[in-house]
């Protein structure tokens, strides 16, 4: 692995070996020494602060040197292109660059301009993939081995990386998918990816792990769904609707009483907060595994 | 003490503890091991520039590993609720939460919904507790002993929690405190709480320390006073109003020729430089009571 | 050497001390104990991406404690001036302070209000002298010694303080200046500093180095050039126009088609990657200058 720009670049064993490292680095307590000296950058051109703040920590707690920058108050509000932004960045010799972007493929780019190893944290509606990984993670925490596992992903897969990710890295493992959600919200021929579909939410019943995606507020009023009380009322996660035994998931930032119930958000089925400390172990081990094989640039001025 | 919320859960021993162990820290001139490997999490949900730096260093003083989020680029722009924030961020184990929120009685809650140990850095118009033993730290070290001082504080009080939480801890450590100020910014009844008030300027002149609070701007729009010229001309700190022997203190930022005259900010009888340097000390001083007799939560993935 | 405000304040034998201790550096791999304990304060009165990390890296690969502060979301929003800032963070004694100012001069305030070391990080239009240092180790490394060289600055050297800090610096050197551009972008009386001036762009054909200046936009607006367009025919650096064996530099952001074309800024003749990466040596030479032989303060409470 020199990067990690889509869970389509990875090998099951490649994820296997990252969550197998996550779960060691979870009963670590102290900072490693792994990446003293080395610099890792988070260039976040949207706002974020879970993805943002988890990669932070986990390279501080690695070690490493952190610089992060935004888009605001940067040379991008000089009209600087993000091919500059990268040529001029890549001059500290980062380790890393972890970037969020708004556009789709914008990680490509970084890493064709950057002799850095790339970490994908979120590139428009395209990939997530440490949210893949976390989520991965998280179930086999909880349920044990992945092969065979159900999971029904529910909500407005069309427009989500993390859903997109997820599937692929569903599939990966061996776990079976039912995406779930209004037609208007599922990909057009996504079957050929091996996951199935359904439309109504009755659908979930059979799954291990309900996982359920944000709804975007701006997805109403762009009339993909009639209102949010409405989509709360067709496919928002109750207690009623969430069988006993079954796991329900969720990205976050969540709306509560829209996708997910807050009583099923704080209930003993919830896996919402344990995904947000995994992703400090799995972010932790993406970069263990991008940088800790690899030996440090030589500074040559 | 497990929290730093306000004034009032605090005994005279723990005031004075946290003092001493501030005094002791001034004199100390390198970074101290005593949080190392542990996380403090500052969470300013309002703008500032001296509290959150002050709380800032002292945390890296402290040895420890220090997360700052501002409110603007976090999940709060995305509408997720304070709760689910503090939930979030708890998953990565802080030792310390400091939070600054504009609305009274948020540090309590994020108390209740975190293991960390909180601590109110400015919460609506309630308290500032870190501010009010920055304060005593400032008078002890010019005056010595806190039992018997007389402190007029000048100003806005009604709408002021450094006012709040400063009267609070005067009379816990025995110090006598005037209240002078136009009566529309007067709170009703204060005087249940064991200080004198007063509305007209002359009568600073017994106190031993003039605490000169900020004029907020945004008071003149709404007509508490008449404007910022007459606020100046009736309350206005100058030579002429101080007494010989008198100190004078100030919580930043300041409104010159408002609320307190350059001359008497910038001359021998202020002390609110000393102010700024004892945040630093006394900010230590409360992270470490709260932290250092705290072992370290043990990492459960 | 106390402060770096001006590169009118340096000989020539601390530009040349300078420069040898950075280019001593950009052979260091590692972190070094240096500035260990210390406070550098990055004060960003004004929007930056480059400079700003610039020195954050540079502070902290010489393990100072380092804490960046935005006008944004700072006191500064509640009105407070620059001395009451500027005294208010002198009291957590910064061995040293990096200012970025819109307003010319500022950095000499600064200096006038604090014990720190001053490093002017660009002041209006004034000065910019590490920017001018970098680019005096970019052309020295790419060319050899200094005196006798020919650099041609192209473009809008009137609002420029980059251009002014390097006139300033090549002269001092013993290198030779002509300034190119249209009449109403070039100081007049500027020959009294011993550089020439031209105002065809065929007079960069003598020159080693074609130093190209950004075209900020809002000159655009303000009628000193008929239009981007027309100011990229007439002045942009093309291919065409560059000689063979002739060296392009450029301080960044650029606009890429105006004042210089994509071809050169990424062709053989380019050094502008160079100078960012000059840029993190140099800042590390100037910190270590400044401070290195300078004792830390005592901290007196």
């Amino acid at each position: 692995m020199r990067h990690l720009l889509s869970i389509a670049d990875l090998t099951r064993d490649e994820v296997e070996r990252i969550l197998d490292s996550a779960r060691s680095l979870a009963t670590v307590d102290e900072r490693l020494p792994t990446l003293r000296g080395r610099l890792v950058l988070n260039l976040f051109f949207e706002s974020s602060t879970r993805t943002s703040s988890s990669f932070e920590l986990a390279a501080k707690r690695l070690s490493a040197d952190v610089m992060s920058l935004k888009a605001a108050g940067s040379s991008v509000d000089k009209g600087e292109s993000l091919e500059d932004t990268i040529l001029t960045l890549s001059q500290y010799d980062p380790a890393a660059i972890v970037v969020r972007h708004a556009q789709a493929g914008a990680p490509q780019l970084v890493a064709r301009w950057s002799d850095a190893a790339v970490v994908n944290a979120g590139d428009g509606k395209h990939q997530h993939p440490t949210q893949a990984l976390l989520d991965l993670f998280t179930m086999r925490e909880a349920l044990g081995p992945l092969e065979g596992l159900h999971v029904s992903i529910v909500g407005d897969v069309l427009h989500s990386r993390v859903a997109r990710s997820l599937l692929q890295a569903l599939a990966l493992v061996g776990a079976r998918t039912t995406l779930v959600g209004p037609p208007t919200l599922l990909p057009r021929g996504v079957e050929a990816l091996g996951c199935e579909t359904a439309t109504e939410i009755e659908a979930i019943g059979d799954a291990d792990v309900v996982y359920v995606l944000r709804m975007q507020r701006e997805r109403m009023e762009s009339a993909y769904v009639p209102s949010l009380r409405e989509y709360a009322a067709r496919w928002g996660i109750t207690p009623e609707r969430v069988r006993p035994g079954q796991l329900v998931m969720h990205p976050g930032p969540m709306n509560r009483g829209v996708e997910l119930d807050g009583r099923v958000a704080d209930g003993p089925q919830s896996l919402v907060l344990a995904q947000v400390r995994a992703g400090l172990f799995v972010r932790m081990a993406v970069l263990r595994e991008l940088l800790a094989a690899r030996p440090a640039l030589e500074v040559v001025a």
